[in-house]
Parts: structure tokens; sequence; C-alpha cells
């Protein structure tokens, strides 16, 4: 039975899931040992994953039974079943498992990944998510949806079959929040988005700018975590991900089909991370906060320092990283 | 040149360290290929690594130039040398990478961990940590001091040989700052330190407790992050990690060589962080604060959903980390 428990000193939580001990621990390391024949994500094995949520079809895949499939996750994080069940004194909190925790499989075929997915197949996807967000957002205890993909074992995957996660949560986690409030406070004092001003300082600048179309820009941005980490920005300010019309979306993928080969061309194939951020469910008409994309590549580890400090060392500034995509971009 | 960049929206920084990109990138991955004769932390080699900033002796190792050692990173972070230059608009943030970035090496013999070496050792080691931290709280530009240690690649270490490192800051991480927010608070409300208070209750209900001396307390953290994560807390309320005196130190040392076989019996060799949390420079005489020690085991991941909710997925309940580590102690 999952449940929630506040971290000492902190406004941030812990998940704890005893069911999870139970996941198939040996695919952590390496993930070539997860064969196609025995995936649980390939179709004509639906039987071994827990029954399917919702499915899409799609042209590219007219042979396949489905082209993008979600499903709850086998050793869920938190469940919609369990009761919230507050428990508090001053020093220990904890609260109730209360929540969903889905995978969504973007594709029938086992060896692929988003690099090599049509812009066309990707807009299928990111119109998935917003489909079992929105359907989510229904359930007055959840407060909001993390949408998230970890591409490779070093990134945190556990299976290489293609696919996306979605845990919906019923408190609003303190790295989303902490994001909320420092814009709601630039918002306060400059009667603009921070991330409005972003866009246009880049687009002027040009320095830390990638490729951009009409419905959105890749910039490496300022303060990058990690050499290459990328930011993908509707030019379009808005808060609620689940509002994006079919051409905003079909925009957005094809930026994607053509950043993800430059990347992949300058630092190689590696493993990454990627993090829809958007606004919690109870606030979508606040007009602070500007939905985005992170693309977080994982070259280095997460060490003692960066755990307890929340600070990230990089050695490559963002505007080297931006040109030689450019670069890149430009020889095409 | 390092600097610190401010990230957009948050008060969380990233030191951008570009001279850090000349690291033996090869030793990330595995830390097997780094031999005892090509070592840069072995004695004979002093000469490839930065000049001694201090070293220390002992009866155990009386055969050996010196028994731990403390020298600049030949890949800093931060450096003192650097100007402070804050440069500042609305949107962006920066200033200068001013502060100190140190390796101190555990011990002259290449192929051992702390889980092998004496309580004299590792009183010898923390004593380090002591003096290093001392003489930097002098330059009236840093703030605070974070010390860690991670164990094994997985735990982000580049190099095999047993070594921890120090980073003084030009400012609080948020990671720090949000502890000691929530401590501040807490004796706000209740006039105690939440740190005596959670010893106090872990000590009554010994459902957590893992196990103790006269000086110190090993117990499974109520929200562990991580299966088997442990703190060490001194049972004597004290912030000022600078200030233990001999008899707490090699009481400290006790326990930790008690601690680490039983926690590697229970599972297995590791890779793992240990992290010193103690009060920033400027706040020493600060009442709210109980300097601690953190160890975090790297069994998993860090996905795309910690990533960027700060929330940590853990199967193991910490009473049941804690029960199995006591019936490994009760049986020896």
């Amino acid at each position: 039975m999952p449940k929630l428990r506040k971290r000492l000193l902190l406004d941030e939580w812990v998940i704890l899931a005893p069911e999870r001990a139970d996941r198939p621990r040996h695919l952590d390391l390496s993930l070539s040992s997860a064969k196609a024949d025995t995936c649980p994500f390939c179709p004509e094995n639906e039987a071994i994953t827990p029954p399917t949520i919702a499915s899409w079809r799609s042209e590219e895949f007219a042979e396949e039974p489905w082209a993008v499939r979600a499903i709850p996750n086998k050793f869920p994080a938190l469940r919609v079943e369990e009761p919230v069940q507050p428990h508090s004194d001053r020093l220990y909190e904890s609260i109730g498992g209360v929540g969903a925790h889905e995978v969504i499989i973007e594709s029938p075929h086992h060896d692929t990944s988003w690099e090599s997915l049509s812009a066309t197949h990707l807009a299928l996807i990111l119109g998935a998510w917003r489909q079992r967000m929105t359907d989510l957002r229904g359930d007055r205890r959840l407060r909001c949806a993390m949408l998230f993909k970890n591409h490779g074992a070093r990134a945190g995957a556990t299976l290489a079959h293609v696919h996306s996660q979605l845990i919906a949560l019923p408190l609003v986690p303190s790295g989303l929040q902490a994001e909320l409030d420092g814009a709601r406070e630039y918002f306060k004092d400059t009667g603009r988005c921070a991330i409005c001003d972003m866009l246009k300082r880049e687009r002027q600048s040009g320095e830390r700018l990638v490729i951009e179309n009409d419905a959105a820009v890749a910039v490496a941005p300022y303060a990058s975590r990690t050499p290459f980490e990328i930011w993908i920005l509707p030019r379009d300010h808005h808060g609620d991900f689940m509002a994006a019309d079919p051409s905003l979306v079909a925009g957005i993928a094809e930026l994607i089909e053509k950043l993800l080969p430059l990347w992949s061309e300058a630092i190689g194939p590696v493993a990454y991370n990627l993090v829809l951020h958007c606004l919690p469910f109870d606030l979508l008409d606040e007009p602070y906060y500007h939905w985005h994309l992170e693309l977080l590549p994982r070259t280095g580890q997460v060490a003692g320092f960066e755990w307890s400090s929340n600070i990230y060392i990089n050695p490559t500034p963002s505007e080297v990283a931006a040109r030689h995509l450019r670069n890149l971009a430009s020889r095409r």
C-alpha cells in the first residue's frame, strides 16, 4: 500500500511504494537483455501487462493493433484506489499514496526511439499525453500530473521498448512549486511571463537558440544543468498543456523530429530524460506560467554534492552547445 | 573561468566550470580501469596532483609518507582566485565562481574503502574534514562548505582510490537553505531542535533505530529517499561540525566502523554518497540546526520524475531496513 511521507525539515515528499520492490531489478543495469520476444510492451504480449486504459491507431502503423497504448504501471508508485488518510504530528507527516502511475507505450515496434519516429507519430504521442492528463484531471483528489520519459538505463529506464510515464499526484511537488513561485513573483514584479521574456531575449540574441519553427523554439537554457540541456518552448504563451491545439502539437513534434538527430550527432547516443512542465490542475487559469519541455542528457552521475545542494556542475556553457547544434543544423 | 548561473524561476544555481571538461571522462563509466600504478592519489604519484594543502600522519600508517592528504581538485568547480563579479538583470543572474574545491585522499593504500578502515583512521579523516573547513572559513567571501564522499561509479566517483571532496561556496545552496528554513520554523514553533526531537522519538520507539553509542545514533529516517538510507546523528545538540571535540569525532568514527559492515551485509557492495550537513559559516551560533551525516546507497537511478519533482520513490520502508540491520547487528 503506497504512502507519501514528508521529509524532515523540508516541504519535500518521498513515495513509499513497497510493491515496487518486486520489479525486475536485473534490468536496471543494462537494457540489452530486454528482448523483443519477452518484452511486455510488444504487441501480442498485451496479456502480461495490466489492461489497456486507452490506445491510439495511425495510418503509419495500419497493420498493427495499435500505434500508441496507455496502461497502468504494473508496479505503481501511486494508485487511484488508495484513501488519502492524512496523518500528521509536528515532526512526521504522511498521506495515502493516492494518484495514478501510467505507462504510455509509444510504438508497437520494439527497436525504435523518438529519434527514429516521424513527426506525425510524435504528435500522436503528445496527443496521447494530453488525453491521459485530461482524463485524470477529472479526479478532484489529484493536483497535478508529471509526464516524463527515461531513455536509456543511465536515465533510469528499466525497459528498452520506447515508452513514457505519467505520475498524477495528490500534491504539487516542491520541484514544480518552486518554479511556480518564481514565475508568479516575476509576473507580479513585471506584469510579464518570465518564459515569454526568455523566449524574446533568446530569439533576439540568438546565442543560445538552436532551431525554431512557427510553433516553438529550442533553446539551450542560460543555466543549463548538464551539457546540451535543451528546452522546447511553445511560442505562444499558455500554462495549460491540455489546451494545446493539434496544430501546436504538430509543430512541436516537427521541431523535435529536427532536433533529436542534431543532438545525437553532437553528443552521440546518450541516455536522456524528457519532462513536461505545466500548471497544476487547480491553477490552469493562472497567467504567470508557460508550459514547455525540458530535455536533459545524462552525461554524468548525480553525486553527493548535487544530491545535497541541488547545485549542478556543468562543464559546457549553453552558448557553446547551442552554437555547435546550429552549425550541425546549417550543414543539413 | 568558473561561474555560477542562477536557474530561471528558481533560487537554484548551476556551476559552469568549463575546465572540468578536461577531466578523464573514460573513468566515469567504470572504476576498474584505475590501476594503482597510474593512480594520482597513491603515494609516490604526488607530483601529478596539485601541491598538498595539508597532510596527516598516523601510527597505523607509520611507514607511509602520509595517512590522509588534502589537495586542490585538479579540475576545480570553483576557485579562490575568482572575483565575485555579480551580474544580474531581472531575468538572468550570475556571479564569479569563487570558492574552493578540494580532495581529501583518505588513505595511502589504493585498494581500500571506509568499510575496511579502522575507527582510529576514520576519526583522522573526520578530523581532516574539520581542519580543512575551519581553514576555509577564514575567507569571508565563502558562506559554507559541503563535504561529501562519492563511493563507486554509480555514486559519481571518477577515481577508485578512497577519497572525499570539499566544495566551499559563496552562497548557501537551496538544498541546505530549505533545511535551515524548516529547522528555524520548527524551532520558532516549538522552542526545540527538530533533530533533537527526532533523536528522542527514534530512541524511544526504536523502530527505525539501527545502532547507537555514547556519541551518536544511526537511524533510518522516516522518509528515506532510497532503501537503507541512514542518518548518523550526534546525540548532543550542535549545529557547528567544526566545534566537534576529539571524543565526539572518535565516537562517531566507532559507530561508522560498526555500521558499514552491517550495511554492506544487508545490501551487498553498493555505490553510495555520504554527505555532511551543517550550518553555514555565518550562522554558526544559530540554535536551531543539528549537524549530522547522511548516507545514501545508490541502488537506483535518478530519473525524469525525480529530477523534475524532487520526489523520490522508495520501495523499502525505513522500519524494514532498520529491523534488518538490527537483526544483523544482534548476530555479531
